[in-house]
């Protein structure tokens, strides 16, 4: 069966998360799956690199099918995405990739983006796309915070306790902090790169550096946090809705056509 | 009474515009005004710079009220907010300024951006907060014919029929078009300035320049346009949503402290 990667954007708020639930909850993976079923009738199961939570969007989501007819892959995502609608689900691209090519396993590299917003007034366009925070940060204290994060660690401290990953150790290769102009506030996008993470890192670390940039922690208590080894250790879990998953990295990216 | 100024932010989908509705259609105009009620009980009457139609966004947008007691400008903003929710309106500042201060009349500049999105998958996070097309643009040729339209100009062509300005006669003193990254795709922001618009003109102007990008225009059909001097002679209005009010200049901003 001819193997296709879906490059997919989607807003994640009306969603229970990427994959797909047994209660009949909405899910990407199944809005996916059942526009591949209008595509061939039957079940499709379909592989994604990241399997991102309730409310966690994405830009650069990757996922792999296996269909029965040779589809040319323009006309591919075009019908998807006529099948998709109205959900926010998007294909960006679909391409006819290898048979041994797997969205999750082959992936080498996966890229998140955290939108924080600081300001008093609450935000209206970007309600359910961003974290706002009421307090003014302190971006430098935050960069200084995350410096004790990247390299290989242990990061236990920052991992959710329902994660299944076999270690917690991991090595973060960046995280890049970028100052942009919000009416009326200030927003911090933080750009994290890995070959993986753990469950719920990503928010584990920005609610961490939210904290050091509010004033609450010294930026030398991350580094304090992350040696203890401890989910206690960690601050406030941020909410999903500022996260996206903004791309995936292969040996052979599919999409660099 | 004290007279203040709020700089708004709005998310334009869920109104009819900003002007208050006879026949109880929601209202930007409304909402405010219903919470100043909730301040201070009785009918209240604010002006606004720009009377932004459906569908259209602020992220700038300045008004006037009136008010009998003396209110701490911040305290003010806080306590509109508090009474906004859950409309998406957000009061950015509050600031007292002078009795003769009119956030319409003494307005010497109104400041417009259009957010243009092409690409074929169809927007997620976006909808209802830009314009999108299908086909290529050529972001150079859009700025050839751009530069046909500023200055002192009879724009007859490019305004509504349904235009109450004593004259078509206008100064644009900017078109600015910024390209922009967008996922799978490409964002034109047009960025305008001037004194004042004609009723729809910023949307008679894009509308028509997304023809030029296209190719089914060439530039210079812009100018034989405008010379025309005929609303026949426009290219198609193009949608609201992708068209915010971003800001609003006085001789003395009240705002700049």
């Amino acid at each position: 069966m001819p193997r296709y990667a879906l490059k997919i954007e989607y807003d994640g708020t009306p969603f229970a998360g990427w994959q797909r639930q047994a209660q009949g909850q909405a899910s990407v993976q199944g809005a996916v799956e059942a526009a591949l079923a209008k595509l061939e009738p039957g079940q499709h199961t379909i592989a994604a690199a990241g399997r991102t939570d309730a409310g966690v969007h994405a830009t650069g989501q990757v996922a792999t099918c296996d269909l029965a007819r040779d589809w040319d892959a323009f006309r591919l995502s075009e019908a998807l995405n006529f099948h998709l609608k109205p959900a926010p689900v998007s294909i960006l691209r679909a391409v006819r990739v290898a048979d041994d090519f797997h969205a999750r396993f082959s992936a080498m590299e996966r890229r998140y983006t955290f939108r924080l917003v600081q300001r008093r007034a609450p935000v209206t366009h970007d309600r359910g796309r961003v974290w706002q925070v009421l307090n003014p940060l302190d971006a430098d204290a935050m960069r200084e915070g995350a410096t004790f994060l990247t390299g290989l660690h242990d990061f236990t401290t920052f991992r959710s306790s329902m994660c299944q990953a076999a270690s917690p150790v991991k090595t973060l290769d960046e995280i890049r902090l970028e100052e942009c102009d919000y009416p009326g506030g200030q927003e911090i996008r933080f750009h994290l790169r890995a070959r993986s993470f753990l469950h719920n890192q990503v928010r584990s670390i920005v609610g961490t550096l939210e904290r050091v940039g509010a004033g609450s922690w010294a930026p030398e208590a991350v580094k304090q946090a992350l040696e203890a080894r401890d989910r206690a250790a960690c601050g406030p879990v941020c909410p999903p809705q500022g996260l996206y998953l903004t791309g995936v990295g292969y040996p052979d990216d599919p999409f660099a056509a």
